[in-house]
């Protein structure tokens, strides 16, 4: 609390507001209605938050998904009420997947009004607790400045949480004393030595061990540790098939991602003896099949776990590293190496994906929701200049056009490259706008397929028979053709269509060099 | 059961499939994914159900909930797993308030499969249970025929209910005996006469009165009923402001909407003595204000309630009117005007609604979700050609395009016309294009003025002062501008932009006598 708002009267969302910066809340995605608009006058008052409107609630909470996942820290969202919280469930559910850091304040009723069940009465705490680790309604204005510090912390563990602050009108408006102070935040803790030695262990005993990593392993520093101990064991390198983050690219020590498809994942891991989690979970299917199993670790493989999510996984490679005797290694790290293609013949996916390797700047951030299309050419981009590579965690489409929009404003002076599949796009249009209205660096690519190409896949799969009309109404995007050119001015970003191997060559090459919102629309 | 479907074998998701069409459900709304692929693959086997593609959930929701107003029936979803129905929540918080039937077929991972904890996975009974009157996980595919019977059963309570059936992959792809039977469903409970003459006898009292319904009581039987005891007893008839849906216009019953703002409705209700709820709750603000009253009966007026909302309206009304010796009068029905007006000075949204008032042809729905712009001026089209007024019931934004999209499908032949506020519109965007697919006969007008209007003039009433730059930033829609010529024909809806009088007037008329998808902008 600093004197100037010690020596003012001030209201709870003045008080939540203050409290929320002074715990290191910079941004908040809103989607503000009339119960959240005292928290919406505070911001005019209380310097250091910048807001940031989305005309969609996914949207506010997908951008805080992907700042959280950038910095490490919690952005805030303001939604309206039970509805407003809804429309953004199914981010927060990726969010979650992420282990992203974000504090959800939903405005509420007055109090006083909730036992008139009005129109937009619903029940906030059932909405959110599927996808919150913590949910509160506070119930004061002079006790909400506290609540906001302790959704902070909640935020901050490791290695990131949801936490929803319901915030009725009047607990708004009322008067309140004091901003809170942040809380001491604890950091992710740090595994034994006794179970650094065993895992050791068990890599040096011979076994054919792999490495199966997700979270912060996926940074950096955790990544060179583990390319020291690949290099001294032997042991693969693995990575979840859908990790929140991941540091690749030139320079960067390479990991293998885990197949989608489970025949393909078991061909991946056969003959495996020792699978090593390090914040993964054991190997599973996406989906169940009939008569296919859910569960991948190879019959008899032995299972070990290093870390949990929620520990300090870096420092335990690090150890490790330093147990299995190899801190001295210099790890394999990957070399630039522009994919070859020829500007003749149709457009393909992996042709995009090989034109993206290509002109792919230093220090980018791939942001990939492709699905069926730039998903399986995940390795063209291996030996592209460094970038980060953000997945879609929970399978809830519609999410990566706003963790774009985090992503961007977490780290300005980096180019985004969105991945899009045009279904998976039509989800969250309004992602367009904010990113039109911030003048975000993100470059939108849309492979259209003009169908729900995965499903005719998975129809196949899952063994169901028999496509007739009506399958085939439900997966193509077709009757009517979408327009994304149309679609993406209408929300003021520049569009432009690629027909032929030589425009997206050349497009794709010149947007790269230039900064600000785009969409290309890559016809398949 | 018939003994086609006994002969050969099916799988759960047929069984479900034949229960729903054999228990009278038509329509699917559908968004589906990999664990709903044997129910879409059902679909060309089993004949008497319509799949329409919705391109997000919140749109099959909505389109549900306009189907269920317009026909009492229940249609069914297709959602995938969790995040599917979290998307389409915010409709379903919609339709629940409505009172509309509908019954949620939401697939979820295999039995087997739960264990794993896999990315799609998620609390799919929390989700629903907020907005559902009924939830229910079907573990076995030979009891599915019956679960979803009970769905149905359920779903067609009155006035009408949301139940949700949760269907696990393997209950659909495992092997099936039977359909089960539609359930018998129970008709609204009848009012005892000695609620009736108790009710008579306080209107017949002398007191002053207003009769405020909601639901079925707002359709022609009832309308006429409660015409025919306001012109025996000088009562007046009120109906809520946000009432599902109203039959008006030429030739019915007119009713007096309750007035959205407190203080207005505080006027309205002024010198009453006796509120008569049929079917309605007692009138409250829809948001609480700073020393402003929730509560709006007038100090010493009397409350007393005719029906609940699950009661029998109409009979109700019908046997009121007799008590009170009205059954022979004949009821003061509405006469068609065309409004007057000049085609000089700035488009505004009275002058919006004159035109259509003037121009509806006869038996069109009028779907509202106008917010600050169309609303204020419902009075406006009382004296328009018959018609149906339907409204946005939860307060949940983004709902009205895709009502309209149910409503259209219930009812061929009619024009539907929908008007919606451009914020509103940009959170149902992907209805345009099922609109366009259906080749519904829907025509949505934009009120396009840039802006959260609405909460402007809200962040006024809750008493936050300072509106500076960062909360203006949270209600404006420019910067960039939203191209709506560009949004519409992107989802192939042909659009037009109306700027002026005569051009709105000229575009209106025309369009009226034409039919499919249209889209017309209109800047004010």
């Amino acid at each position: 609390m600093n004197d100037a708002t010690k020596s003012r009267s001030m209201n709870g969302a003045e008080s939540l507001l203050r409290t929320l910066v002074e715990s290191g809340v910079e941004i908040c995605f809103a989607n503000p209605g009339t119960s959240e608009m005292h928290f919406v006058a505070a911001l005019d008052r209380v310097p250091g938050m910048r807001p940031v409107l989305a005309l969609q609630e996914n949207v506010a909470t997908g951008a805080a998904d992907g700042y959280g996942r950038m910095t490490g820290k919690p952005a805030c969202t303001l939604l309206h009420l039970g509805p407003g919280l809804a429309n953004g469930l199914a981010n927060l559910h990726n969010a979650r997947r992420a282990g992203s850091p974000i504090v959800n304040i939903v405005g509420d009723h007055a109090t006083t009004h909730l036992q008139y069940d009005a129109p937009l009465t619903s029940d906030i705490h059932g909405f959110a607790s599927p996808v919150s680790e913590w949910v509160y309604t506070s119930s004061s204005s002079r006790e909400i400045g506290e609540d906001a510090a302790r959704a902070v912390a909640v935020a901050c563990e490791s290695p990131g949480k949801i936490a929803t602050l319901i915030l009725p009108a009047d607990t708004a408006w009322n008067e309140a004393e004091r901003v809170a102070s942040p809380l001491a935040l604890s950091a992710p803790a740090v595994v034994s030595a006794e179970k650094i030695n065993h895992v050791a262990g068990l890599i040096n005993s011979g076994l054919k061990t792999a490495i199966l990593m997700r979270g912060a392993a996926l940074l950096e520093p955790g990544l060179t540790a583990a390319g020291k101990i690949a290099e001294k064991t032997g042991a693969r390198l693995l990575c979840d098939t859908f990790a929140p983050r991941i540091q690749r690219g030139a320079g960067r020590v390479p990991v293998e991602r885990l197949p989608y498809l489970s025949e393909q994942a078991a061909d991946f891991l056969a003959g495996t003896e020792l699978i090593v989690l390090v914040g993964a979970k054991p190997p599973v299917s996406f989906f169940a099949y009939p008569d296919k199993p859910s569960w991948l670790t190879p019959e008899g493989c032995r299972l070990t776990r290093l870390t949990e999510i929620d520990e300090d996984s870096t420092r335990a490679l690090e150890d490790l590293a330093k147990a299995c005797e190899a801190d001295d290694m210099e790890p394999h790290r990957t070399r630039r190496q522009a994919p070859l293609y020829t500007l003749d013949g149709p457009v393909t996916a992996e042709f995009v994906m090989q034109v993206i390797a290509k002109y792919l700047p230093d220090n980018a951030i791939i942001s990939d929701e492709s699905a069926s299309s730039g998903f399986p050419y995940y390795d063209v981009t291996e030996t592209a200049a460094a970038h980060d590579y953000l997945n879609l965690t929970g399978g809830a489409l519609g999410s990566m056009m706003a963790v774009s929009i985090g992503a961007a404003i977490a780290c300005p002076g980096r180019k985004v490259v969105n991945l899009q599949g045009d279904g998976s796009a039509m989800y969250l249009l309004p992602a367009l706008w904010t990113q039109a209205r911030e003048k975000l660096d993100i470059v939108t690519v849309i492979f259209s397929n003009r169908s729900y190409s995965i499903l005719n896949h998975e129809l196949q799969r899952v063994g169901a028979e028999n496509q007739g009309r009506s399958a085939a109404s439900l997966m193509s995007l077709e009757n009517p053709s979408i327009h994304w050119l149309g679609l993406a001015s209408g929300m003021g970003v520049p569009a432009v269509q690629a027909e032929t191997r030589q425009s997206f060559d050349m497009i794709f090459q010149k947007v790269m060099n230039e900064s600000g919102p785009k969409l290309i629309e890559v016809i398949l």
